[in-house]
């Protein structure tokens, strides 16, 4: 049934090859089958990988087979090793697991209270990479990142409490105003200034009670206990702190405790896997997700849904029977969540560039997919002399409710970001994110939050798309330095 | 302005005093107000209650200042005397806290994670009244009750795992099927075939990573430690089950730890205040919700929320200046959530019936609110041969549209069980509960689950019931034996 359906739709689009039964029997011709053309491939390939259940099975059998999988832990490297032999199974060539050094972190046992004025547990988690350490003392209370750096508070032997929300938006923008400001440079901040832990609102835009972890600039064992709270505790905080404007509560004390340790230099591991150009194998297209995932949950959205819509898209060209002119080149990018002593995520981005940057000149495009399982809603490409391109993705990618933004630069992401960097230029699918930060980095990312269908219409815009630049002779800019 | 309003909509009942400009000024006879109608009043309460905030800003300021407060823990003792003095300042006549003997459980450190074949932590808490120990043993799964109840499989030196989901229903009727077999009576069943353990998927109806704890059968040192999975965890057992049937799994190992303990005899408290009656003070309606809260979340919805409705439907009474002609009694009951040795939940209900016994002929109604904070969508009433009373009460809900349930009989919860045993009628406001297992026992039990606006409605369904009650000479029939 599959199989009538895909010829179904190839029939419907007019590129099979005439049947025997459709030939005129007056004049018997002599009928050869033109090859297809590439925007037809595309559509087909697009519409069979929207039926696909490769990608969503890959992140349950990696959430279930392995789940959590920190950067640097033996769950990760299980999970590379795991994902090359899948890689291998599902028909991809020079399959290779590629290991690096990290610096470790490990959480430990954590905990915060509130000891006055009400006493109460509160759910809270720390931020990776932070120390261990333990706090009892006043809160100080800021509602902003602006009112905390403005501020002239002696913040001395005192616990920095930092309440700013995080704003909702699909593209995302509310993140990197925090995770840069608060929790990058919080507890940096904090510790110069004197005090003795640092608490903050997760940067997150549900309201459960999941505290979002993530990481902190590297600061080794002399950071400071650095906690953030679900969005509910840090509302009860902000709820104290009216009470207290109104004179109906004294100080708030919070106690804490964290145990992240620095375990030294371990391992981590990027997965390389090719589906070999048939006409340039040198010309490599790179797409892919990162490997590892927070400690919380199983990392399923991230980023088990971005290896799987990346790696999916291309499986379906497999499916299909199809060669792809150019290489596309399936990389699982280990570490992308921490950051590392003197530098910033991703490790596994720095160490993939490095080790090709010989042969990036000949690197076509690279994109990668860290934003969930949800849909695909534009696309930006880079430029090109090629003026027909756009139209062919546009056409392409318009049934699956998808547009051209030919206003915005691509972008790469942690991982990708040393290859643009090296000149490789960007494709950027950008995917519906406005559910995203409910479940980022919590407990909650879990196999449950992906909806299949969702994440086909994803695996089906990857397909069509890449279909398009490897069977194409589009070269595109490097992108600005 | 808020006045103004009420002023406004008493109007448009035609139900003040006809004002003097209103007066026909031919003929200038002597007016007196007549009284007003019971219907009338009660429709201007409910009106009013639907725009009061004293039930809200009560479970706001009870889950910030408290939070969880566990039966016979030093917390729900903090909650009942902050409560007091809360009904004293609000207007509450003969306020009391009524202390009584509970035995105690307490959490301890808990984890649980799969140790083969796919090595990973999984998200579990401990039932409560279970007993602590230690198991890393073989998994035994089961998808039903029954099939477990059936089953002649050797489960000696095992882990008993149930599997079975909790069906979702705007009345709740998934719960009672499973919080009363696997949950209650798992532990012991699995006990008495040897077990070492006992696993269960959540009752609950999220798919969240929110384990949901609660009461099982009381087995003090003696039980098994038992422990609730989340959704996702349960499901990804059963996925783990499917792998197995497809031969892609070896057998599940499980080690689990459970810290429960058992203190001894400490002390619960009932909270009690009366709205005294003008004219029949020694006629009473009881109605309330509970004091204590599961350990994990801040008992917004449970049971805040019943305290909050019922205490608020009364409050508006008191905002309204009106008195009612019989006694209404607010009750904040204590240790409703667990089972005690040799007993069934509640206490506190227990205890609160047994310190009026000899007063219970004289009690008109009883009822309970412990369904959370969302709407009523129907009452039913006990039987009276006041034909109309059951027309005045669907003409006063009817504009909150609720309806009157004439087909069931009305019973109560496990706090006002011991009185309608003892022969008070039952009153039942029906709320819609579609929601209420998603969160019911999980640390996400917090204020921010609460929609005011829902919350506002049930209060004005109780406080014109209420209010129907307390000023007719509505008898009812004691329930059936």
């Amino acid at each position: 049934m599959k199989l009538k359906a895909i010829l179904l739709i190839s029939a419907a689009l007019g590129c099979v090859a005439v049947p025997a039964l459709a030939k005129p029997k007056a004049a018997p011709v002599k009928t050869v089958a033109a090859p297809e053309a590439v925007e037809v491939t595309a559509a087909r390939l697009r519409d069979a990988a929207l039926k696909s259940d490769v990608a969503y099975g890959f992140v349950s059998d990696l959430t279930t087979r392995v789940g959590a999988r920190p950067a640097g832990s033996e769950a990760e490297k299980r999970a590379a090793y795991w994902a090359a032999e899948e890689l291998k199974r599902l028909g991809f060539a020079n399959v290779k697991v590629e290991s690096f050094p990290l610096s470790l972190w490990v959480r430990g046992p954590e905990s915060i209270e509130i000891t006055a004025p009400f006493p109460q547990a509160l759910v809270g988690t720390a931020l990776g990479q932070s120390a261990a350490g333990e706090a009892e003392a006043e809160a100080v209370l800021f509602d902003t990142w602006q009112e905390f750096l403005d501020s002239k508070a002696d913040v001395t032997g005192k616990i920095v409490v930092l309440l700013q929300p995080m704003a909702r938006a699909s593209n995302g923008s509310g993140y990197g105003r925090l995770s840069g400001t608060i929790r990058g440079r919080g507890p940096l901040e904090a510790k110069k200034r004197g005090a003795v832990g640092f608490v903050m609102r997760s940067v997150g835009t549900d309201t459960h009670r999941f505290p979002h972890t993530g990481t902190t600039a590297w600061q080794g064992e002399g950071g400071l206990p650095s906690i953030a709270l679900s969005v509910p505790d840090a509302e009860a905080i902000s709820r104290i702190k009216r009470l207290q404007a109104e004179g109906k509560a004294g100080p708030l004390r919070l106690k804490m405790k964290t145990g992240g340790s620095f375990p030294g230099v371990g391992e981590s591991h990027n997965v390389v896997a090719d589906l070999i150009g048939s006409e340039h194998p040198e010309e490599v297209i790179v797409v892919g997700g990162h490997l590892d995932s927070w400690d919380l949950g199983t990392g399923a959205i991230d980023d088990g849904a971005g290896m799987a819509i990346t790696m999916g898209a291309v499986k379906a060209m497999v499916d299909q029977g199809l060669k792809p002119k150019r290489t596309i080149r399936v990389v699982f990018w280990g570490s992308e969540e921490v950051n590392q002593p003197g530098g910033n995520h991703s490790a596994g981005g720095a160490a993939f560039a490095k080790t090709r940057e010989g042969e990036l000149s000949k690197y076509v495009v690279a994109g990668e997919s860290d934003f969930g399982a949800d849909k695909v809603y534009a696309i930006s490409l880079p430029e090109t002399e090629d003026k027909t391109f756009a139209v062919k993705v546009a056409n392409a990618l318009a049934p699956l409710s998808i547009y051209v933004d030919a206003t915005a630069k691509p972008g790469g992401g942690a991982d990708t970001a040393p290859l643009h960097e090296a000149g490789v230029p960007a494709i950027d699918l950008k995917q519906d994110g406005y559910d995203y930060f409910d479940v980022h980095h919590t407990a909650d990312d879990v196999l449950d939050r992906i909806d299949p269908a969702q994440m086909q219409q994803n695996v089906a815009a990857w397909a069509a798309t890449l279909w398009l630049i490897a069977n194409t002779d589009v070269t595109f800019k490097a992108p600005a330095k």
